[in-house]
């Protein structure tokens, strides 16, 4: 395990957002993370909240946007957000469009030629990442809860889903809930799994994964924006995700928030309940 | 006046942040601002309280990274963030450095050529802004406050100090508070203004200007960090403000925030306290 080097440190909320970068085993290049380390860090351990960002992002957005360190500070929770996929190995191909390669990993690890060497965030972020922070920082065993929006919500979800108990609970604000049916999951899925025929596919899809969970109890907390125009134009799929637990009896919350949209201002409206949320599951 | 275009609507905290742009007969460019709209303007005027942007910012900044919808919304004020300079207007000089023309406006209105036909940011904001704002939006008739960071806590002490009872009250975050005495202020007012001989740098310096000070009663709130870089580096000079006032009998409150520096992380953790403290003076 490389050593972290911190490239940023404020103080914001009585506590300290950071960012620090590191050589990842898996994912072959330096990454960055954010830390938020509330103010209750320097004197006890803490449960971690992941959060996994968009299409798009870096890790810089969600430090930057969300307000999410006022919420970590009432109630004594760290905040951990990584990157949204490698960066800077100039991959042919990888930064020709904005939902694949470059910021838009899509927490899957990749199958295929040239992407598979390095394409690896579902292990970065459920092993690796996990190891360093409980290295690093002052981290209660076992108390992680994982949430996410967009491409970073099906991230949330899958995340969970494979790795029965390993969070204690997952929120997802406005989640690709199926992207094996809708435009960017099947364009990122081919490029990283291959052909549907592969039979990888269900293997990184929520809906599908839900079908066969067999784990502790794990309810999904899902958020939406009633006016998201990613919604509208059919690459999140919410309601094929509800009917899948419905009829597969995971328990899901599905709240809708009238008039709000994918950005941003969407998230920091409504952080604080799924902030809370957790942390009532990892104080539990 | 011209009409507004509106080029952003996002729902946030119950409200909508939006973003006009609108031809501005003092700027002589198409200029940018926010607004944020709380619930409460569905249904009555409101006051509104005005935020100006340090240096390099656009409408964005603030927007983005302050959080301060959410308290807007609790307090039901409105909140209107106008740019920091004129734009696209091409004038020699006018991007070679980051601190002196496009970002960085300093809210005066210049006096030398080639700036004095477009950089008269003081008109913009202290007269056109308000007479835009109070045709367009649901606003209570004179209940208006001012606020800013950095380049912008002095442009809001000067427009209040400037403008005896305009505002309601004013505060600032890490204001310039001394421009005649900094490095930053001695340039911007030596290019915008001409040589301090001309006499006309006191007009635009708040420590100069409340030495004269005559009007109904203003408080100065200025917040500084301790740990901000600009503070160290002299270009901030809080301490010749806060002894001016106390010469000259000028109410000042200054609170210093242990550990925090120049950044937005610092603002989003104290923009509650000023929204507040503007709201009480407004709602008297």
């Amino acid at each position: 395990m490389g050593a972290l080097t911190e490239i940023a440190s404020n103080k914001v909320f009585g506590g300290f957002q950071k960012v620090f970068s590191h050589e990842s085993k898996y994912l072959g290049c330096v990454s960055k993370f954010g830390v938020y380390l509330p103010p209750q860090a320097e004197e006890k351990k803490l449960p971690v909240i992941y959060w996994l960002s968009g299409l798009t992002c870096s890790e810089a957005n969600f430090i930057e946007k969300s307000g999410a360190q006022r919420y970590a500070s009432e109630h004594g929770v760290i905040i951990v957000n990584p990157d949204t996929s490698p960066r800077n190995l100039n991959i042919a191909g990888d930064s020709e469009s904005w939902d694949f390669g470059v910021g838009a990993g899509f927490y899957v690890d990749a199958t295929q030629a040239p992407w598979k060497n390095n394409y690896k965030m579902f292990s970065y972020v459920t092993s690796e990442l996990i190891q360093i922070i409980s290295e690093n920082f002052p981290i209660l065993d076992g108390k992680q809860s994982i949430m996410g929006h967009s491409m970073g919500g099906h991230g949330a979800l899958i995340c969970s889903l494979k790795n029965p108990g390993l969070y204690k609970s997952v929120s997802a604000f406005a989640p690709i809930c199926n992207p094996s049916e809708c435009p960017w999951g099947v364009k990122a899925f081919t490029g990283y799994l291959g052909p549907k025929e592969s039979g990888e596919w269900a293997q990184w899809d929520a809906t599908e994964l839900v079908k066969s969970y067999n784990g502790p109890p794990l309810e999904l907390f899902i958020d939406q924006g009633s006016e998201d125009n990613f919604l509208q134009a059919k690459q999140l799929l919410p309601e094929n995700l509800v009917e899948a637990c419905k009829t597969h009896h995971v328990p899901v919350i599905y709240k809708k928030r009238e008039g709000y949209n994918h950005s941003y201002f969407y998230i920091a409206s409504f952080i604080e309940e799924h902030i809370k949320y957790h942390a009532e599951y990892l104080q539990k």
